[in-house]
């Protein structure tokens, strides 16, 4: 099952998306918002599937869907915490950053509270009021989990995740060093994410989801040449039963609670870090990993990062080489 | 006006409360929630007042408002940042951990993004798995903004803060130098806080508001006993129009946003850090800072961190000498 939510007030309105993303039909006689569906999920669920069986039989009155006209699939949600599960990518940023990566890193997972109180839809343009805080994507995983009890362990929060997408975790890589520097975490660095057209359920992925990771090649693009085909599925250090768990240790989350898998990040076939797309490697989810590997390899960054006119592509396809996800498609703005 | 949330459903039920916290009244008919109060404020705003003029002069239907039935105003929040504003605070902390204080910290806010899917009412326990955690209470002011603009300046952000109240933001004092050396700021070591019985419109503090900075005793107990008088007026190095303007520099704010002062506090007469109440001083807003001062003054922290069974009381009162809030009373609870 797949859903998404059109533009409509402050939480859009909740709509159940065909399988091929070409239509959809009106859930808000079932839920008016996905997150009134996810409040009250083990009522509501059965509905929508059935729902979304009729729509998939064009048993109802359906309508095109379109991403450029979708909200975020929750445009505000109560928690966003994003975890860094491919310990490859925090290896190579820090690296570029000059900061260590202590052995912990491995074993105990690095996560950050972010803002959930705005997340951009799939078409919305990416504000920059500077480019010299240099703009980077990060296209990640993220699962939607129900109610989550404090303490829960890693085998039982697989069982919490209810939804699953992609964000662009939007960051202003310029701003970070000062800011971590403090302390206390990204605030400033980290502006509003994008989410994509629709959010599934587990089982709409198949055999590509394992009950904790998501495989398969996350594409993104930059001003329209591939940059990234880094499969998901490989290189997760931790997976989102371990991410949930690890912010579950000393409180409850509500749910709806968005969980990120952190920047999808391949290591290359010698251990090392990978290759460009264009030079027979599966390539990068975010600027910074790229410009880290022209430091190591050519002495200097030469990538800029993102610049107003930019534009940003991020999408995952399944097994027949259609969109799971629909694309989260950004150009960036100025102010 | 004063307003609360009784227990209800996620999000409460909202209530309009007479200036003495005795009687309430309901405002379902205006807003089912403080979240859908503040997401329309501009209507609901006016239609609340009335209904707050009903109630002082007992001219509607009226309930008994007890605290120890009230939920947080918002049991749910889109969005909690904390600063710390009482940088004296920040500064004793730090050389407690044996952390430097950077002079930026004097210039430059600290702030964290905090959990906010879950926010503890002003009688629920603090439920604490482990007491070698270090659970420490952080007394705090906290202001509910509306919808703020990215890039809003320090005195327009004035105008955005809808209601003023108080948090208490639990810490976990032993886990926290573990996970801010990962860099990436609280997770763990920041459970639930909880929140006034009812927060208030601007209007309601009289004298004691200035517009971005609240004055009067913070009075906090520790298990029945004077712990802390400090002035939040004084000493506040950035108010709260600072604080806003710092979080919405990169990205807009959605209304019902959150933000805390830090854990107010204030220095001695000499300059350096309080006295303790015992001892005639305004005494402190967490354990943290008496335990510092402890080993200042005596080579080694005497008093303990929270154990099962403490007890905690946030309030502060008007110039007649009654609660404006309510009070914030958590007992420590095994898990």
């Amino acid at each position: 099952m797949k859903l998404g939510s059109l533009r409509s007030g402050r939480d859009g309105r909740l709509v159940v998306v065909s399988s091929d993303l070409a239509w959809c039909a009106d859930a808000g006689h079932i839920a008016p918002t996905l997150q009134a569906a996810l409040d009250d999920w083990e009522r509501v669920e059965p509905a929508l599937r059935n729902l979304a069986t009729d729509l998939a039989h064009e048993a109802i009155p359906m309508m095109r869907f379109h991403e450029r006209q979708a909200a975020a699939p929750l445009p505000r949600a109560y928690q966003w915490a994003d975890g860094s599960a491919y310990v490859n990518h925090v290896a190579l940023v820090r690296q570029a950053r000059g900061a260590e990566l202590p052995d912990s890193f491995w074993t105990d997972p690095l996560m950050y509270q972010g803002g959930s109180d705005g997340f951009l839809g799939p078409r919305d343009p990416i504000r920059l009021a500077d480019e010299t805080w240099g703009c980077d994507l990060e296209a990640e995983i993220v699962v939607v989990t129900g109610d989550v009890a404090q303490g829960i362990d890693a085998v039982a929060a697989r069982e919490a995740i209810r939804l699953v997408g992609l964000v662009n975790d939007v960051s202003l890589r310029n701003l970070i060093p000062a800011e971590l520097a403090k302390g206390f975490g990204f605030v400033q660095s980290k502006p509003a994410s994008a989410l994509s057209p629709v959010f599934v359920t587990p089982d709409e992925l198949e055999g590509a989801w394992d009950g904790g990771t998501l495989s398969g090649a996350l594409k993104v693009d930059l001003n329209g040449q591939p940059f990234g085909r880094a499969n998901a599925g490989a290189d997760m250090t931790f997976d989102f039963g371990v991410l949930i768990a690890h912010l579950a240790k000393t409180r409850s989350l509500v749910a709806g609670t968005i969980i990120g898998s952190g920047t999808v990040s391949n290591r290359g076939p010698d251990g090392g870090p990978g290759r460009s797309v264009a030079d027979g490697g599966v390539g990068y989810s975010c600027i910074a990993e790229l410009r880290m590997v022209e430091t190591i390899t050519g002495g200097a960054a030469v990538t800029p990062f993102l610049k107003v006119g930019d534009s940003v592509r991020i999408a995952m396809e399944d097994a027949h080489g259609h969109p799971i996800f629909g694309a989260i498609e950004q150009v960036v703005e100025g102010v």
